[in-house]
């Protein structure tokens, strides 16, 4: 069975967790109603497991390869893509003006949620131009708006991000690649790029590279990075294409997973220069590619959830059909394995974690909604305060979680997961690319540690958790020990949390060696407790739901046990990670260079 | 850097923590003094890592493949098995009467530990020819010992377990292959093996064939499989070379890992019936099946402790040499990552881990020598008990600790780590299958509550509790914070172990659905608990070491810091893990099967 988008779930969350309709009365989201965005929903949801879910294993098989500097996309991504240009999709969230839908990020996400879940590799070259377009709408002049933002809007081009170097990964301060001014206004840009996704293809006329580089003057570090456009083909003033620029992609890397994604080495400049023209102020790139990277991150945090969902539902479809032993209880022949207990409790997690995951992403495009949308400019700071703190949550728990989920999807079918054949494994391979790039766990940790929390001193981080803090108020007005057992474990969470934030903010500086040696397991702890809240916030909701006798009631009571499961299994880790956190450093920290 | 083995700590554990000296002391045992065994692992070190180990990353580029019936194993393999056999590595710990070195099994172990260490896909030809051997011994006829045991213990042939089948994996009951037979003492076979490891090769000039299928009147169910031995050719009374037998290799399969070690499927029987002869009694396969599963089992723990090590010193020497970022504290320039806390987070993980199975390994190792060699037969089957105990927990723990080990191995390399050429990803894709051959971890687990712990009422894991209640006595003698810390969350997780003990054993009857639902987590609390027990033993007996001055102090206050971030960080987990198999059944078991 091929991926199916989760669109009850994706509504429900949608609509009663990240508030459509509080979205939906912004200024500029009218169209956005909850009967639009349902039909949104179900149109990309077509799309996704019609066209470009069955491309996914194929593309896993026979991979886009490298011949003499061109890449050949995996079979159907070219027409693939064509039809995803010509329906609006890429366009779903970018301004009217420049040819897309101007719908609101709340809207766009599940959408993106399903081409990530339907096939990562793919629905890679949308994210890499989605980044690319918030960039240029951010810092671009009127002319580079002018001439690139329509292509890219409307998936005509497509557009790629060019940070890392051999030596310069996570360290953007090793960036080496040169900017030389041509006295014309344009740079001849020299050096070498790694990793680039979709750097190199078939699939679109024209590849607009955003390019990390550095100009003669520029002092050192990452106070000296400019950012630049150098396309693959040059662009007349008519908006034609124009010759071929001296950037070449000269190798692709054979990987672990997302294998009909090119992943390019492109070499700046080796026959003269690449000509590029500069984004914004010199010296200002990081900045700028920061808009990108956010924009990517919460991105890479939707395709660990896009890739749980189908790994959780290749697992649901495998346990239900795999008759293997007897029930436990005791029936008289064999039976399916989703009557196994621990079967039960590996699609629990799978889902539950998914589930929580979807609805902490929601629920933070919500908010990046009204930090974009709303009226008043003090209710937009505070919304984009809040949504930045998430991203790093967002982007490193879900892909976390993500490797976990594939991990349980294999296990699940426990032979048979092993075989390539099977598409289990793919998804395990797949998974670890997404705590990786657009920053490793780490560097989401290091975020969420300095920019989001030490920075303010705990603020944003404190307002989640008394917001956590009136959920589990609510909880406690509801009968039942599903309730209990969910508010129990809320409460510890929260209160976890709130130590390990006190924690972080005291020590930064007189041990700031201690604080990070707990960065990520701070990251997981903060994922676990907003997402066992909003699980919270769901099985409150559905409660209510039932109680009033509306919609589909199976699907609240699932709700309700998913939810309780979450806390008994996932936020009951809390207590554990706060006491690796705040007295696990000197483990981590001990041994010299040398003992290793 | 290739695989080199962990000599230091591998002597340490085998002579400290296991017990060499006393398993010395065993009659049968006088030549395995420690000097000896000394000379022994050494010797095996440099086989293993000049010789398999470099095999190991050229066998996953260049897998082993099928072609006609035949498979042509991996560049190298054949040669180095060849090696492997005429230096007596095969019959290490097999009895001298067949051409073994009769050595006990701590010894043999750490040999074990560095072979699959090296190479996982090599070193699988060597386990499944152990696990053949060991049922010949126990329940072979003494034509059949004297036919088969001598070339497989002297490795000039090779074993194999014939077990799976399509529709039977885990559940053996379903075996439907056929044994009918001829009235001279054999029998023709008929029926589909999948799954078989080695089933077909050219490293041997033989492959001995163990298989389970049913005889015309047996019983349905596990009570009516019988084992078969049955020769890919028949072997002359004067132990020459026969006829071809009627079992074929039909194929292999394309896997996530492991890939130089072929996985067939075999077809026996499609040309007039594969001759086979039984071994014992009829329907009694099962059991006999076990003895190969039982050492087969220990040998996958020591696959997974093998290629975490192997994981590990991969990440220890990329994180030494990759220069990335400055260092927290405020150096100038760039720093080897090794400095930053969470690279050295995960490191210590890796190594914790790593270290704590291993010693709970041999000490498993111990325990069944004593049970094998003691003059006192109760001595001998007390130690048997806690043995069986531990080999759920060994494989189980061992492995799933393997994949957390090669995850975290990838994600220190970063984007490089995502690269098939760097070779970590290999690892990430071989750990997962150990978790599912030889009994999924689910298997282990119902084994560990079931047999291990419910039939004797949790006597054998209640006697394990109180000696790690003697090493936080121990522990509390001594100074300092380190002391402090690992005692507290040793008695914190042997509470917990208890806790759940009690549990299982006084749910099993009235709610077993219930008690399933957390086995698997049960089996993870215990490894972490007597991991972390074993750890803490490391600890004190490095106290004392360095207290008098003897031995290499940098290893022994290395060996102290590495068990408080064991305990601080994998044993603080044990609180969750008792308060999701307490509390979080019902989570687990409350939906239905149509709401997944």
């Amino acid at each position: 069975m091929s991926y199916q988008a989760p669109l009850k779930d994706m509504l429900f969350v949608m609509n009663e967790l990240a508030g459509l309709g509080a979205v939906n009365a912004l200024p500029g989201c009218e169209d956005a109603t909850p009967e639009t965005a349902e039909a949104v929903l179900e149109e990309n949801a077509k799309f996704c497991s019609g066209v470009v879910a069955p491309l996914n294993h194929e593309g896993d098989k026979e991979p886009s390869f490298w011949k003499d500097g061109n890449v050949t996309t995996a079979k159907g991504f070219k027409e693939a893509f064509k039809q995803f240009a010509e329906a609006g999709w890429q366009g779903l969230q970018h301004p009217t003006e420049f040819g897309g839908q101007g719908l609101p990020k709340l809207v766009g996400t599940p959408c993106v949620e399903m081409l990530h879940g339907s096939n990562l590799s793919f629905a890679l070259v949308a994210l890499l131009s989605d980044g690319a377009i918030e960039a240029l709408l951010t810092a671009g002049s009127d002319e580079q708006k002018a001439t690139f933002l329509e292509p890219l809007v409307t998936g005509k081009w497509t557009g790629t991000m060019n940070l890392t170097e051999p030596q310069a990964g996570s360290d953007l301060a090793a960036v080496r690649t040169r900017a030389v001014p041509q006295g014309d206004g344009t740079y001849k840009i020299f050096g070498t790029k790694i990793f680039i996704t979709y750097g190199e293809h078939d699939m679109a006329e024209n590849i607009i590279h955003l390019v990390l580089a550095r100009t003669p003057d520029a002092p050192p570090g990452v106070k000296g990075i400019s950012l630049f456009i150098v396309p693959k083909f040059m662009v007349n003033a008519d908006g034609s294409l124009g010759a071929r620029n001296d950037a070449h992609c000269v190798s692709i890397e054979h990987k672990l997973g997302i294998k009909a994604s090119p992943t390019a080495v492109l070499q700046f400049g080796d026959n003269g220069g690449a000509i590029g023209t500069l984004v914004g102020e010199e010296n200002r790139g990081l900045e700028y590619m920061f808009i990108m990277m956010n924009a990517a991150r919460f991105g890479v945090g939707m395709q660990g959830i896009g890739l749980a969902e189908n790994a959780y539902q290749k697992a649901v479809a495998f346990a239900k059909e795999r008759v293997q032993s007897r029930d436990l209880a005791g029936s008289a022949g064999p039976v399916a394995i989703i009557n196994h207990p621990d079967v039960r409790r590996m699609l629990m997690s799978m889902r539950s974690q998914t589930e929580a995951a979807r609805a902490l992403a929601y629920v933070g495009a919500g908010l990046s909604d009204a930090a974009h949308y709303h009226a008043d400019a003090d209710t937009r700071a505070a919304n984009l305060a809040v949504y930045e703190y998430l991203v790093p949550v967002i982007k490193g728990w879900s892909t976390e979680m993500s490797e976990n989920v594939a991990r349980d999807g294999v296990q699940v079918h426990g032979g048979m997961g092993f075989i390539e054949e099977t598409g289990a494994a793919q998804h395990y391979r797949d998974a670890k690319i997404l705590t990786i790039y657009e920053g490793t766990t780490a560097i989401q940790a290091n975020d969420l540690v300095g920019r989001k929390t030490v920075r303010d001193g705990g603020k944003i981080a404190k307002g989640l958790i008394a917001q956590v803090r009136a959920t589990e108020a609510e909880l406690g007005a509801l009968d039942g020990s599903d309730f209990a057992a969910i508010r129990k474990q809320l409460e510890q969470g929260s209160k976890d949390l709130e130590a390990v934030v006190d924690y972080v903010v005291a020590n930064m500086k007189s041990d700031i060696k201690a604080v990070f040696a707990g960065s990520v397991l701070y990251l997981k702890l903060a994922g676990i407790v907003l997402g066992g809240w909003q699980m919270a916030r769901a099985a409150v909701i559905a409660q209510r739901k039932l109680a009033a006798g509306e919609g589909d009631a199976a699907f609240y009571k699932a709700k309700i046990a998913t939810a309780r499961f979450f806390a008994d299994h996932i936020l009951s880790q809390s207590g554990s990670l706060r006491s690796a956190i705040i007295d696990g450093s000197a483990g981590v920290l001990a041994l010299d260079e040398d003992q290793f």
